[in-house]
């Protein structure tokens, strides 16, 4: 192989909405083993479900203060083949890259972790597999992002991958932000987790001052429930649902042991209403809104995958 | 890092019921890797049933003959941040160390090694990711679970971990006996693999002896059919229910290249009794009970997972 | 250990049916790693359908040339503890071998790396886990394939792990031929990808020359629809059924950011008519047939999974 004069890396996180039902992910680790053998690949997630840029978007931005430092693959691309950039994506002073398609995906990480330093479109060809096009443009992961992923790890520098590209012109993420409706909340599930608790785009905070007001309630579709403040799930009191600091630092709907999603009606995306008993009579308020907001890490505290600071009116 | 004296480990072996469908997996074995790279992590199964203690526990007490030396980490874990006790338990004169919550999910596999030696609280907070707290107390496997079992394998001592634990006071776990009832033997079914078969609690020597006082039958449901005693799956003839000698050396009911479980209506805990033709009709009798086991490895033979030892009236 | 000879290994690529709910794979991981601790194990997948030899084989076709050099284990073994023989066979001079059950789930892969070399049967009691036939023959791949496998990278030369086996005895693959009926090409759907895009048994070259005599219609069970050739996904136009060249360079009908199988009805083993509006109305046809193939890879261009040279009448 060429001579290589970047830093390297050692390890690759790797995301995707591949599954485990199909080879994909066997074929991108194999890939990976055989351009960059020295590296350790740690499967972030292959369960985004199929093209939910959104909700892979999450799941990096949840598990980005965890991950070492090194290369960060990360593939939902329902565009995948057309023009949408494949692109790497300097974080953190080049403590680590992102790598993927410019399509919201890495929006989320990039923001918590401070910003974009250099990007680049992977459009060298030296770079990819040879096979790209005889084989059809279907499946980049293994063609395009792992190829270049690896050869980062190989030391390759990030600008021979490609043309740079202006960080200003990388596609944002869109995410909704909780309303305020009068005295009521109005909140959007972000994610709902194996076990059927339902992460809110909602800051402890928040809700903690709500509850200086009177008894907290939950409203889901039709269903009206009382709620509480919880320090863990098993912590509930039955007949309530709980609203529990999760391991996000946002605020979760749980019950003990049982699946709120499912008790609920809930699923991604639901919008929530939280209310107070004293604030009286429910009103009919506008749904939470998707506004492209400027994510950022929690200033004054340990970085975390706070995502709702900025643009609430 | 600290100066550490103790034996240290090459291998985790990982068990929980956080699925593939979250990030929670990838993020455990990144706070694993970044505390002690040198460790090779094993993923037993992250699918057991969300809570399902039990299950848990006999898929770990399953595969523990074959497991690494080194650290096991298994986490299902319902109580998830309340007072039950984070422990490490060494067992096997130190070779293994289990880091799991004190709550029977250890049990099994802690019985079958020959009983736990020493263990300790997770108490130290040295030893945690210093998130705990500020962040919710959901997700112990990432702040608690996997630091306590990756600075095992760095060298830390186990009595750094935190205070000694009694053993004696260690959650036992909770597994059914299956029971005579006349000629007949009611037993439980304790685990449906993903081909269908289903593992009943019940030693292939009493089926054998039961075979020679006549033909096999088997009873699930309102559902009465012929069986055999079959050395493989493949082996049960049309319209039989095959009773193999599973690969844990207990009973499964099996059918050739079809779900067993399906067909018969079986899952985890179902009711099923074993009949010989010549017992005549059929009675209805107790029912399996739960009882707190000591369970043992089958003495005079290779360890393996028989938990029908003792209990039996 | 025994002083060994052979070339050794570096990587086992594990495939099987064992899915990720159960220890299974934990388990050969683990016995792998007990025998050979220098192995890397990539997990091809473990998704396949329980028992579909045919699936499995295709899958490990799919991945093949991406694949490490070295060994493959694959586990998809319905006749597991019969006599159907379990096998290792050497190809590409040695650089490779395949271990697994001699059904079928090898012939595809075998035949697209230019055929078999030496091949054995794993009859070597020394090569086995002890506690084969103690605890039932329902679980070779921990007992007998993955010991098998680990000693290969150990060194341990092909002919000591049982005698010779005459390639030409191998089990042949089995797989549908698509076949013309006048002008219309009867397909089958040879697999079903998580994103619902279906591949068929159908070569690109085939639908361009299809294209030249008309605007293309694909009918799937009562459902005709416009189709048209697309290069990616995103690129098929409303209305319209893309015919994709997919990332195995067969032909995939897809639909963009939905599931083409869900709105088609169709699933793995379905039958599909590519037909041409010019050809007038649809004649009832032979439906497509089953056939054994000699596969080889594509001649004078890049190794590659095409599975339909030879055999059309």
């Amino acid at each position: 192989m060429k001579f290589v004069a970047g830093r390297g890396y050692d390890t690759i996180s790797f995301l995707s909405d591949y599954g485990h039902g199909d080879e994909f992910v066997g074929v991108v680790h194999s890939v990976i083993a055989a351009i960059a053998p020295h590296v350790r690949v740690v499967d972030v997630t292959h369960g985004i479900a199929p093209c939910n840029v959104r909700a892979g978007g999450l799941a990096l931005a949840r598990a980005a203060q965890y991950l070492l430092p090194g290369v960060v693959l990360a593939v939902v691309d329902p565009g995948v083949g057309t023009d949408r950039r494949p692109v790497a994506v300097e974080v953190g002073d080049g403590a680590s890259v992102l790598v993927g398609p410019d399509n919201g995906l890495l929006a989320p990480v990039v923001a918590l972790v401070g910003g974009a330093g250099r990007a680049v479109e992977l459009a060298n060809a030296d770079y990819r597999l040879e096979n790209v096009g005889e084989l059809g443009s279907t499946f980049d992961g293994r063609d395009v992002f792992a190829p270049a992923a690896a050869h980062l790890c190989r030391g390759v520098p990030l600008s021979d991958l490609g043309p740079a590209v202006d960080v200003a012109t990388l596609t944002p993420g869109m995410l909704p932000v909780s309303q305020r409706d009068g005295d009521d909340l109005v909140a959007e599930v972000l994610w709902v987790d194996r076990f059927g608790n339902c992460q809110l785009n909602v800051d402890p905070a928040e809700v903690d001052e709500m509850a200086t007001a009177g008894a907290l309630q939950v409203t889901a579709g039709e269903d009206l429930r009382t709620a509480e403040r919880a320090r863990t799930y098993a912590d509930v009191a039955p007949g309530r649902v709980g609203l529990v600091t999760d391991s996000s630092g946002l605020v979760s709907l749980a019950l003990p042991q049982r699946s709120a999603a499912d008790e609920l009606g809930l699923h991604e995306g639901s919008e929530v209403r939280l209310t107070t008993a004293a604030a009286g009579d429910r009103r009919t308020g506008s749904p939470s809104v998707v506004t492209p907001v400027g994510l950022s890490p929690r200033s004054g505290g340990p970085a975390g995958p706070h995502i709702l600071e900025g643009g609430r009116p």
